[in-house]
């Protein structure tokens, strides 16, 4: 193979890693720079080029690349561009997939964050060898990449896979970021558990280790602390929690019956504080049918890997 | 083309109708049986095997069957069994497609009727060119089947695509036949209309023809009746299914982002009376990047032929 390695590009609000990739998922080389550095896009793929560059030219992969995947926050696989985003500093529309190709002369091609994470789970990760699973992201929100017969699902228009956009609370529910309100994501994101821990807090009388955090602080780490700590207040939020996500897995089950759905993110760190009530609350909404069929997994990547990796698997399919 | 021509089955509860349709899905030739006639599956299949080989041999197509595919309730494409169906009259587990295929010496394909309707439409129907969509039955339940990529979602075990039973309503929801409560099936199907005609019947003083009807008999073709006839109890029943129905659409596209959501079954006949308020609901609780992107269209098909017609495609997949 004339050009036998791939660049892998994931852009985060905060930070923007990238590396370079070879055909068997290695690694060989990594770097970041800081998203919102610049607030015209233009400056920001100047400086990216600039590091990338100099990554290609030192492990001496000049003429090497086959090609450039990119995740992205809304990122459209179909269209090439970002047409709406409010977790990055530039305006949208942003034709991010031409912007970059035209500067490096290297075909593009780009996805959404959860997509790419999906795929670098599939290709080098815990979902290697599984045509059929579902892949949640509970970070700042809940993302999701979702595969079936070995296909990423991207739908008619490229959005397909907002499961952190379904509605489980339909009366009364939460604010969502969106403008509804009872989304997945405004339970169960980091933010989710912080909001729910502000509630319980409120609400609840009993001492907590979270009460000596200002109530307005507190994070999901926090939450996670206690609960580790014994605290069974926090202890009660990540149930509350993974009840909830248990009942949205019920219902992902019933359309695609995946052989997994596997958790990556920030929270995913909990581990068995919230798989064990997920698992729980699976099998007790499941429909029969399904029931002890779907695994529930944590990814075993690391976050960045993952990103990296799904996003540079993608420049094998770049083509000019 | 030695063997140009395909055979469909479509096993209902009370029906079996069965044609023989050629490479552009013209239906030779078709008649039905009574399903429920025989207590024993052999007594049926024998039947069955008296019938269509009378078809086949009438239309001169003796040895120009290509495949048999079958439609059925709860059948698995994978497994070629019926597992478990309350439905039918036989005892579960039915080992379908091997019984046929023996008894016919013909090759057969199985799958549920919901998706037996789905590649129907996609082969013959309104759904033709569409890559993305979701048939959705409203029948005596709540059936699907989703096309994704141009293929049929089958899932890791044969048996994805039971969108009748998402939760809509997660407190206080109605019995469901599948033993949870709160399914979409509980509000949407034929019956689950009449369930909520006798609600509103028994919770409401207003006059309405439906109350010439005995609470216990009426049907969803009375609540049309009525509806067609003016009467604000009967409409206000359409929009209370239609506006649960334009939920349950909303959170089915932030999964696949469907081109079209297409209705098929009894209820489906209803047309606008069912659409309008389906179409304001969905409106009204779609996620912002979805909106006006989804068609809702109605069947073309007639009911039988797209259920035999779907089932004949099949018979193309078919190999021994």
């Amino acid at each position: 193979m004339s050009k036998p390695y791939v660049v892998g590009i994931d852009i985060g609000g905060t930070n923007t890693v990238f590396g370079i990739v070879d055909a068997r998922g290695n690694v060989l080389a990594s770097n970041s720079i800081k998203t919102a550095k610049h607030s015209a896009i233009e400056d920001y793929i100047d400086e990216l080029y600039v590091e990338l560059t100099r990554l290609i030219q030192t492990n001496g992969v000049v003429d090497k690349i086959h090609g450039i995947g990119i995740g992205a926050p809304n990122a459209n696989y179909f269209t090439g561009m970002i047409d709406d985003c409010v977790n990055l500093p530039w305006p949208t529309p942003i034709p991010l997939a031409d912007l970059v190709s035209e500067k490096f002369g290297i075909p593009v091609t780009i996805t959404n964050d959860a997509n790419a994470a999906a795929i670098g789970e599939m290709t080098y990760g815990v979902a290697r060898g599984l045509r059929d699973f579902i892949m949640i992201t509970l970070g700042t929100g809940v993302g999701s990449g979702i595969v079936i017969n070995g296909q990423l699902v991207y739908g008619h228009d490229g959005f397909a896979g907002e499961l952190g956009h379904v509605i489980m609370k339909r009366n009364n529910g939460r604010m969502c970021g969106c403008g509804r309100t009872g989304c997945l994501e405004a339970y169960c994101s980091a933010t989710g558990v912080a909001r729910t821990a502000r509630e319980f807090l409120e609400i609840r009388t009993e001492p907590s280790l979270l009460r000596n955090i200002p109530l307005a602080e507190i994070t999901s780490k926090d939450v996670y602390d206690a609960a580790v700590g014994g605290d069974k207040l926090a202890k009660d939020i990540f149930d509350y929690t993974g009840n909830i996500l248990g009942e949205a897995f019920a219902d992902f089950i019933t359309f695609s019956s995946p052989e997994a759905i596997i958790l990556f993110g920030g929270l995913a760190k909990s581990g068995e504080l919230l798989l064990n009530p997920i698992k729980n609350s699976l099998d007790k909404n499941i429909l029969s049918v399904f029931k002890g069929k779907t695994k529930i997994l944590l990814s075993e990547l690391k976050e960045s890997d993952a990103a990296v990796l799904g996003a540079s698997a993608l420049g094998w399919e770049a083509k000019i």
